[in-house]
């Protein structure tokens, strides 16, 4: 089985951007402000978005199962305050959990939290439990940015963030620390603010001791840990002058990354430096780069391929990219599998 | 000959910082405030601040020539208004040139900029100036986020920083952007923030039409080019959806990559991905990494050691990214070289 541990919903039908819309709209406008319940999307109309998109797609490349989480993008927990961030994440999280619901085979849902500016992640805490109780979660999406490009909140190694790790740890979830859309021009969305801070967490937690603190949580870095893997003689280097222990120590027993790199060598770098045991499969398709690379004839973003031609990851490495790590990190995933008899 | 482009005065004696504290004090208390006169550093002084350190190094690691800049985490632009970084950087330039004349064989200056945030960079014009005609700057450091850490200045493509630009162009001299000290908790200096800068720039560069209006403008990104070359995929598919032409004639005509990436396998991605021409040879020694690898026993930031156990910069390959790229990039110096016989 190939499970993609990165896959988000770009795709909902239009009535979710019309009613995100409205809700912008009425932060200003209390009186045009919509209700949840006003937005009607319909089985059909879901089956019909992921039917042509992410499932033809995972169907043409060979990939089996998607942790599927609300649009990073359009979280944009920098408008509004907890209330509007609060009713557009349970809004999200529930289309993602009826699209687990009518493909059961293809999509388990992961959450995204009601993050917002200045005010206390254990608000979050709410959503979170609903999402796995009920929804049947197996991980969270964790921005450690809500402002949206202004990193104004705490680095994530600071107590702030402890009611979301507690939580995580008590159900044993692991959490993708995935920003959202940038609201600074110096940072473009998916060019710079995303991986600046997949680099920006991977430094903040070779900083602190957070794992001391929380030894079993799991956190992943998308987007093939930002620029970290490249950097990883830098990152080992200010590790050792920081007198920290050895990252494959004090790192990589709670971080993980993900294939999201959209070229063999940058695969072949990330495969050849961290160790297999951290590297999970993930596409995050359909996302940031939807078009054919030239240089290939195939999509960027199909990095299946790129595992495939990998002369690093072979045999039961693998396996292990593919599926087993994903298995062992995503602990809920691998129960529910089981109990289908995956 | 073998010319290192990115050098800081990380080891000046000090003095410097003595006076540079009392400056900072006397923001807040005027009438404490240091004249740039009294900071009395003696020729003594400066050589040994470099031949126990710089020198040394370069003897040991083999390298000729160091494009040598005032030490950029001290440039710290969001200190203090225009007329402190105005006096700190004439003083920080000052003892560049000096250097370089102490040991005009092995050290060429390039200059750092009064830049203050919020304040026109064209007020940075007469510094610029005095570097080149009178100092024999062959290059600037140009930092894109004067605020160190908050991101509130324009994108590098905006009209903001045309000024320089059109000096760079006049004078032929190249910029290497390098922002300076994060005093946001959340980035790291060395280890996000700088990073995150590179890949800023890039993504930047990529969303504006910049070289456009300035063909001949040359800018170095540093650090191996942050998360670019490890994200090229990315960064191609990017410009295909923005329409842009494809990077080798968007970007690759004016930017260049150097080679401050602390592993082989780091440079070995960077030499796979990026074409020779745009590789500049420089170990950013002695700066954020001071550490020995104990994966190889050698120091992690003695980067030629990894050009020359490269199998993929071979042969004239190796004198392009060594010595023929730098001449051709900053070709003031080439000039100077060659008044010299060099």
């Amino acid at each position: 089985m190939i499970i993609d541990c990165h896959g988000h919903y770009t795709t909902a039908p239009k009535a979710l951007e019309q009613w995100r819309n409205r809700q912008i709209a009425g932060i200003k406008d209390p009186a045009s402000m919509p209700k949840a319940g006003e937005l009607k999307i319909s089985d059909d109309e879901l089956r019909e978005s992921i039917e042509l998109n992410q499932l033809k797609l995972m169907r043409e490349r060979g990939s089996d199962l998607t942790i599927f989480s609300p649009r990073a993008s359009f979280m944009a927990h920098h408008i509004g305050d907890f209330q509007v961030s609060s009713t557009w994440a349970a809004i999200c999280n529930e289309l993602c959990w009826r699209v687990s619901q009518l493909f059961p085979d293809h999509f388990v849902p992961a959450a995204m939290l009601p993050q917002s500016p200045g005010v206390d992640p254990k608000t979050c805490i709410p959503e979170l439990v609903k999402c796995v109780e009920q929804y049947g979660n197996v991980g969270i999406n964790l921005n450690p940015d809500p402002s949206g490009g202004h990193w104004n909140s705490p680095p994530l190694t600071d107590r702030h963030w402890y009611p979301i790790y507690e939580k995580m740890v008590e159900y044993d979830i692991p959490a993708m620390v995935h920003v959202s859309t940038s609201c600074n021009a110096c940072f473009h969305t998916t060019g710079a603010h995303y991986i600046n801070a997949d680099t920006t967490a991977v430094m903040q937690l070779i900083q602190g001791d957070l794992f001391k603190d929380f030894p079993t949580l799991e956190l992943i870095i998308p987007h093939g840990g930002g620029a970290a893997p490249y950097h990883w003689g830098r990152y080992r280097g200010l590790a050792q002058e920081l007198n920290k222990p050895l990252l494959s120590e004090h790192l990589l027993r709670n971080v993980y990354f993900d294939t999201c790199v959209y070229h063999q060598a940058g695969i072949d770098l990330l495969t050849k430096v961290i160790p297999v045991d951290n590297i999970l499969f993930a596409s995050e398709m359909i996302g940031a780069v939807r078009g054919i690379d030239p240089e290939t004839g195939y999509y960027y973003d199909d990095t299946k391929r790129y595992i495939e031609a990998s002369t690093i990851v072979v045999g039961d490495d693998r396996h292990k990219v593919y599926e087993a790590n994903a298995r062992r990190v995503f602990t809920r995933l691998d129960r529910q599998l089981k109990a289908k008899g995956r």
